[in-house]
C-alpha cells in the first residue's frame, strides 16, 4: 500500500505530535503504510513527553507532495494551520476535535471529530472499537496529549471521555497521571531562556474570521507577573509579527497552568480591536486585559472571537 | 434535554429518510432527545421501504430554527443540500459518507463519514460499537437505504462494511436481501405515471464547483430506450429549471439498475458542456451521451466534474 503521511497542525503541540505517533501505529496495524511526521520542531514540553516515553522527535517536513500523494490529518482541518501544500495532495482521513472550516474535498473521504478535550481521546476509542491493543509507550504519548491539551483535565473542554482515557491510559502506561501531568506541563513554562519572538509563534494559529486574518498564540507559565514583565516585547513582537504576515489582529493568551486564569495581550487596528472587546465583553488598557478562567484557545477563544467577527 | 432534529438532504432518498430514522433511534438510546424529520416527500422507492417495515413517512419542514436550536444532519454536509436556514441553527452531529464542502462550523462537533456506500453502512456501526441492539424494522430500513445507495451492491461506490452491513441487517430483518432488493428497486422506477419536470426533481442536488452552480439529478429506470423517448421533454424541463434556479449546468443521468449502465443528458452553455466533455472524456451529441458503467453520482460524476471546472 502507498505511503500516506500523518501529521498534527503547524507549530505543532503535544496532541499535534503525539497523536500523530499513536494514529500512526493503529492506522499500520490496520493494514495502511504510514510515517507520522511533523510540521515543526517539538516544544520543550512535547520533548519531554517523548523522552519519557522513549520517542525520537517525528522528522519536520513543509511540503507533503513531493513525497507522498495522500495525507492523513489528526488535529487540524483548516488548510491554513496544515502543511503548506495540502492543495497538492489527497486527504483521505482526518480525527481531530476543532470546528470545521475551509475543508473541502473532491471526494468522500474517512472524518472522524469529537467535542471531547482531546484528539488522543478519540484514538483511543479507535483503538477499542477496532480491537486494537495499546503498547505501553503509545499509551504513555496519547496521556500525554490529552493532559496537555485539557491542562491536566482542568480546561473547561473536557469530557468524561478524556478523563476515561486518562484513567485507563495512565494504568497502561504505568504512570501516576497526576504527578507526571504537573511535571510534563511545568516542563514546557521555561519561557525564560526564549526570546519574544519565540514564545509567540510556538504555539500560534491563524484563524480566518469572516475575511479577516486573525494570529492567536497561547503560553503556558506558572508566573503570570514575570511573564507580564516582558509585556512591551511580547507586543512589539507580535506587531512586527502581524506586519510581516498580514495579521489584523494577533492575540496572545498568558494562561497560569496552576490556577487556570489567563492575561491577553492584543494588536491590532482599532476596528478588530473593538471586535476584540465585543467578542469578551471586556476593555483593552494598554493593550491588556484579564480574561479570568479563559484556558481554552478553541472553547473559549475562537468562537466568541467568530462570533464578533461575523456580527 | 433539549430536541434536536435529523435530517437527510433536500430530495429525499431511502439514505436520506432511512438513516434519519435509525440514528434518530440510536441517539435517543444514547440520552438525545431526537425527531428524524426530511426536507421533501419520500420518492416511491423510500415509500415502499416505509410501508413494508411498518414506519409513517417523517414530516416534512423547510425551516428548522423556528422549531429546534440544534440539528443532525444525516447523507448529507453541503449547505445548499440541506434546510433552508441552516445558517441559523447549530450543527451537533453529522454522519455521513460524502465530500465535504462549504461546511463550516464556529464550534467543535461531532462528525463521523466514511467512505463507504451509504450512510446507514457507518450508523450500523455506530449501533455495534455503543452496544445498542437494532430492532427488526429499524434493521429493515437500514438495510433498504444500503440497497438503495449501492443498487443492491453493485456499486462503485459498494465497500466490504457494506456487504457485512446488508448481510447482517437482513437477518435481523427476516428478509432474503436480493429478493427483497430488486422489488424495491424496481418500486422506484416506475417513471410513466410522472411529468418530467417531477423526474428531474425527485432526486437531485446542486453543487458548487468552482463558482459554477451545478444541478445533478438521476432517474433508475428497467429500460432505458423508454426513458430516452421523452428525451426532448427532458430538455425542455431542464432547461426551464436552468433557468428559474440560475444552474449553470444540468445533467441529468439515467440509470439502468439491471445492467449498471447509464445515459447523460446535458443542458449548459457552451462552457460548462465542453467542461462536462473534459470531465467525461466524452463528445455530447445532441446534448446525450452514454456512459457504461456510471451509476454513481457521488464517486463517478462528482469527482471528474470537480477536476474539469477546477482545472
Amino acid at each position: 500500500m502507498e505511503k500516506e503521511f500523518i501529521f498534527g497542525h503547524q507549530n505543532p503541540d503535544t496532541d499535534a505530535i503525539g497523536t500523530a505517533i499513536a494514529y500512526s501505529y493503529l492506522q499500520n496495524k490496520l493494514g495502511y503504510n504510514t510515517e507520522a511526521v511533523a510540521l515543526g520542531e517539538p516544544n520543550d514540553e512535547t520533548t519531554y513527553a517523548l523522552k519519557t516515553f522513549g520517542f525520537e522527535a517525528p522528522r519536520v517536513i513543509e511540503k507533503a507532495a513531493d513525497e507522498v500523494k495522500a495525507v492523513m490529518l489528526v488535529d487540524h482541518n483548516e488548510p491554513q494551520q496544515s502543511v503548506s501544500d495540502i492543495d497538492q495532495v489527497k486527504v483521505t482521513h482526518v480525527v481531530d476535535h476543532h470546528r470545521i472550516m475551509n475543508f473541502n474535498t473532491a471526494d468522500p473521504l474517512y472524518y472522524r471529530a469529537e467535542p471531547v478535550g482531546c484528539t488522543s481521546t478519540v484514538v483511543w476509542k479507535m483503538f477499542n472499537e477496532q480491537g486494537v491493543e495499546i503498547p505501553k509507550n503509545i499509551a504513555g504519548i496519547m496521556l500525554s496529549a490529552i493532559i496537555s491539551d485539557t491542562l491536566l483535565l482542568k480546561s473547561p473542554t473536557t469530557t468524561d471521555f478524556d478523563k476515561q482515557a486518562v484513567e485507563a491510559l495512565a494504568e497502561i502506561a504505568g504512570v501516576d497521571y497526576k504527578e507526571y501531568g504537573l511535571t510534563m506541563l511545568k516542563a514546557g513554562t521555561n519561557i525564560a531562556s526564549k526570546s519574544e519572538e519565540d514564545l509567540i509563534d510556538l504555539d500560534a494559529k491563524s484563524f480566518e474570521l469572516n475575511g479577516h486574518t486573525v494570529r492567536v498564540a497561547q503560553i503556558n507559565v506558572v508566573d503570570l507577573a514575570e511573564a507580564m514583565e516582558r509585556k512591551e516585547a511580547f507586543l512589539s513582537s507580535m506587531s512586527q509579527a502581524s506586519e510581516a504576515n498580514g495579521y489584523e489582529m494577533f492575540m496572545l493568551l498568558i494562561t497560569n497552568i496552576l490556577d487556570s486564569d489567563s492575561e491577553a495581550l492584543v494588536v491590532g487596528s482599532d476596528e478588530t480591536k473593538a471586535l476584540f472587546e465585543k467578542a469578551f465583553d471586556a476593555k483593552l488598557v494598554d493593550s491588556e486585559v484579564k480574561l479570568p478562567g479563559v484556558v481554552s484557545r478553541k472553547k473559549q477563544v475562537v468562537p466568541p472571537l467568530t462570533e464578533a467577527f461575523e456580527g
